[in-house]
């Protein structure tokens, strides 16, 4: 592998189409299916774009994952690992921030205005969800 | 990717004989190779232990970012894959503070030891290591 | 005031009835009311128990910074000071956490009820409270 | 306590001369004197300056924890109060960061010299309250 010249950049090219093929029904648990941004015809335009553009990031941390192991392979100084594992860990923060805004934008949205104790459930549920962000 | 139960323990076999390929001596960069635990032979019977447990970890935060874009494509609920990147992060934080205290048991001492400026900047590195860490 | 035995359990007594002359209806920002959980009547009784509990948290917080400052004073073992920022920090943490839970359960929920332009900036300003808190 | 514009400032102005009294000599525990910056002849001046440092830093820190009080006392909105909170934990990390470079740098590298046993329980130790500071 010690051909790569630099090595946090290094991201699996999974096939686009591969993604396609994923049934769009598969739902998100929240009930009412406000969660992933459905427009009025039951389309997911927005949520496709924004699965994209986790996934581009995701898989490019999956791929700091594999530089932070040839980094170790090779040896290489602790401190450089370091600042890879810094930069890493802000990468998947910030792709969990996302995810967290989207979902109370329109999971817990949605639930608050059902009411009821699903609303309550959901709100405490994102708390919690908060909480192992912020101590995490 | 679909026939996977669980989505975080999908690891990444790589193939034990392709890190052996790589030189030992390729060294750490703090001088006096101190920082990889070397014995008096030069061995680092020490380190290629410690090694093979950080590689063996980051290959399953590897998996664990492979099954994050799995439950992204799935579209599973927002909350459970943010427990996952919760999760991910404290493996990464957990490698990140070992990888430090190997550091400072052995490049920083070795670093204190022969002081001078070469002391000096080991400090203020492993200092600024650890605000990123903080702060990440 | 180095006869205090301990350092972080210094706490200042706000006499108690300072805080009952605060009028109730200063209201929190949020528009509606609902962010302090008045009841049907009006009244916030289950505010003002959960305003008590935050404030006996943050005066021993301000208890814990007085602390830190003599254990400075005293030219303590920095670990041991470390020990108390770390602690300090948590408490603060959990201060916040569960702010920001009521604040979901209460104004989060009335605005999402009520929609509109006024929820989006809503759940908009909860996330970014989220984002300061994860990396603070 | 009202008449406050601001919230964060109010920094309780600690007589100076009370800080004066501490005897210098109490020492950090490390052992060998050398985690308070002493020059040659023993004095401390170095650490004295940055001990009015820390103390300036800490008492705004105690007027932050004070103004979370007003804040809830005056059921300021809860986003805002969570900025404030945000700030706090943002100033005691600095601080934390700022003493445990100090320690490392002095502490540390002596233990270091010295060897052995202490040595190596002063970088243990050292490592736990770095990883109580990324963990909280």
């Amino acid at each position: 592998m010690s051909e790569h010249g630099t090595e946090v950049q290094d991201v699996t090219e999974v096939p686009d189409d591969a993604r396609g093929l994923v049934p769009a029904a598969s739902g998100c648990g929240c009930g009412g299916g406000g969660c992933h941004g459905e427009d009025a015809d039951g389309h997911q335009h927005g949520y496709i774009t924004a699965k994209d553009n986790y996934q581009r990031r995701l898989r490019r941390i999956e791929g700091q994952a594999r530089g932070l192991q040839r980094m170790v392979d090779e040896e290489k100084y602790c401190i450089d690992i370091l600042t890879q594992i810094s930069a890493m860990t802000k990468a998947l923060q910030s792709v969990a921030l996302e995810l967290l805004e989207d979902h109370m934008a329109h999971c817990v949205v949605a639930a608050a205005r059902e009411g009821g104790a699903a609303a309550e459930e959901k709100m405490q549920e994102a708390s919690e969800a908060i909480a192992r962000l912020v101590r995490s």
